[in-house]
């Protein structure tokens, strides 16, 4: 089977099947970012921009280096600087980058549905890089290679995924992955942070950490975002990082070589213990390495490069 | 004949020859867009900065853009994050990109006669991509490559320039241009926007908008800087819609097959309705398209390419 | 012999042989800059951040080019819209940088050490592009090459470094290059600018400039930070200048050949006369040139290669 979509927007609308594609040819991209001469010419003569209306260092390099490894051009477009500010609609900036011949657009946006309005717009490719509270799919993509790399498989894996789940996209992403390729997904945070739908999503709700925790194979910590905590809502930093913070006693409760996840940057302190994010357990440096390799997956399948067909 | 300047710094100067070179040059250049690798090395090991003490998306991508699909090396400086802030000349700015190696420097500056001055300073070619109210020279060819496409010529053409022209760069480097190239050139825009001399540019002035469109061939419609019209100056916003806005009852005074552009990015409801924006008769996307020609030609040009020698 | 160390973060701990082996590096990457096309395939498939916590135009930009010359990709970074933002810490960012794939992090950062606390940090190679007031590597030695291309050696000679010492990262990697290269050399600047144990760095303090000047091969002029002046302590700017600025009739106190220095942006007529900067002995261009062939050197010896093997 190939790759049949213009875009990726969320895992929402994915098989298994192309999740899979997704996560097998990220493999061979994996290989090249381990070379000493991390270049393949497989997109010479593409070009893809990034056009983000949101700060990132991450996710934007990470995307600027994947194109790059492949001999891709890349444009960098930010809210700051660009017509933007000139009140320019979203949808003639994409039909202008479509019209000066750019093959991928790259959008990260605050607002949710974003990237799936600029798709439609635009005969270009689109991935959804984040969109407000909706998907961050090459996110969770990443996660998933990351556990099936070091667990084998993804099918019958605990996974916890705890923190602010009502406005992680980070979360909704990986919910909707794990849970169509197999895992048993448990959520744990604070209530007033716990979409009330949320177990139509298939997961199990835990308003304790520690039972959350329970012979789990793999832990998700997701970024608390301080400054929504410094405005006085409960619970406070302290608060949070007592009942919901990742730290050495807690891992003792997972299963005995369960993995920790974060996608960065992290809190030191807050939502994950130092000691947790630099031990052994820690995959958190694997998922970045992997994020370069699932975006170049990306590029590679979405401009009509054929599986089984990666020029190295 | 060959191109012989070192920079292109304005229309103004221009001869019908030397804009007919550039034109012609765009054409093998335009059809490398369209191409599936868009990448020739015609331009390897050469170097073009990006010097911009504006923001832009548009000019800079399609510069950015171009250099790249002619295997370029590109460097982008801001003003906002440059020396400029430490106080540095741009004589100082410009001796030191030149000694760094680059081979042309594309400026944007809100001074009247910016790149001219930094044309004088320094051995490296120069291209003005827009400097106060004085020139835009790129966009202009972009618009005559556009027009001249689509009617086979620009001799005889009847072409309506609307809406500030006072401050406006753009319509001054189109009128040059196109008088240069034989067409009508009529103007139109309120009384307070229309410079005093302006006829001596050989245009006619036409208060009414609707006697200015009669048998046009072309409607090239100014954008409105709004935040100007904020400041309380006539006409409001609401009035300049209704006195100098297209719109679909207005485009039907023009000749049957007539063109409308835009400069972009547009302000919707204000000097263009959406519905003129976006028809059928708008070739606002295909200016797009050939400003990144252009400006590869442009590139070509100045470094010394030949003509009927551009590496495919 | 050749190069050994993973990084490059100040000349104190260099030796003599290694500044050598830099100096003669950078003469064959000259060539390649003075070249029509400047581009060699050396680092191809290896790639470099330029991690920037304070604005710059030249270094960043030397950089970037240095790393294009030589078939590098590039990646920039700076404070303002990156993670940092969000609090990440300098080891954090660095291992990401490091697990995506980075080969050579080019820091600037406004604390002193904080090269190399990141070098010690990830396995990638560091390039101190700048740290406090601590060293400013790749400018003492962009300095030295000059003052080694233009007179054959800096064995004997007589260099005076000029300005506000005790701030300046720059009088501080030139004194530790200089005196290990065997030249002989005097500070001179106003006594509150002179760090008190100056001496011990094996320099002669001068309280007159004319002092300092008589009988030098070399003057090296600082960058006074207007900033600081401004804010209202001796010596002001107008005095500065009196008594530290660098102007014709100082020059002929100095050895007939003598050459002037100065790291950029110039302030015109406050440390430097525009007579003297743009004059016969200035060779404040020559410094920028070079700047990019010392640049280039590093990235070549920082990433595995070996002397007398450079590819052309």
């Amino acid at each position: 089977m190939g790759w049949q979509r213009k875009d990726l927007l969320g895992l929402r609308d994915l098989t298994a099947e192309e999740i899979s594609l997704i996560l097998d040819t990220a493999v061979p991209m994996k290989g090249i970012i381990g070379r000493k001469i991390k270049k393949t010419p497989t997109l010479r003569g593409r070009s893809v921009v990034t056009l983000f209306y949101e700060n990132s260092t991450r996710t934007r390099s990470s995307f600027d280096l994947a194109a790059k490894f492949l001999s891709a051009d890349t444009v960098g477009l930010s809210a700051s600087s660009s017509s933007v500010a000139k009140g320019e609609s979203l949808r003639d900036t994409g039909l202008t980058l479509n019209a000066m011949g750019v093959d991928v657009v790259v959008i990260r946006h605050p607002a949710s549905g974003a990237a799936e309005y600029l798709a439609r717009c635009i005969p270009a490719a689109v991935i959804n890089a984040g969109d407000g509270t909706h998907e961050h799919p090459t996110q969770a993509l990443l996660d998933l290679f990351t556990i099936r790399e070091k667990k084998g498989t993804l099918t019958g894996l605990k996974v916890a995924i705890v923190g602010d789940i009502l406005h992680s996209r980070v979360a909704r992403s990986n919910i909707w992955g794990l849970t169509k390729m197999g895992a048993e997904v448990r959520v744990s945070g604070p209530s007033t942070l716990m979409p009330p739908d949320i177990e139509q999503m298939g997961v199990k709700v835990y308003s304790e950490l520690d039972a959350a925790l329970e012979g789990a194979d793999v832990v998700n910590m997701l970024r608390i975002q301080l400054e929504r905590q410094q405005q006085g809502l409960f619970p406070s930093i302290r608060e949070y990082s007592r009942l919901f913070g990742m730290n050495q006693r807690r891992l003792e409760l997972t299963a005995p070589d369960a993995l920790v996840l974060h996608p960065g940057p992290i809190n030191r302190g807050v939502e994950i213990s130092a000691e947790v994010a630099y031990g052994s357990r820690s995959v958190i440096l694997d998922q970045v390495t992997n994020g370069v390799a699932v975006r170049m997956a990306l590029l590679y399948l979405l401009t009509g490069g054929e599986v089984n067909a990666i020029a190295h």
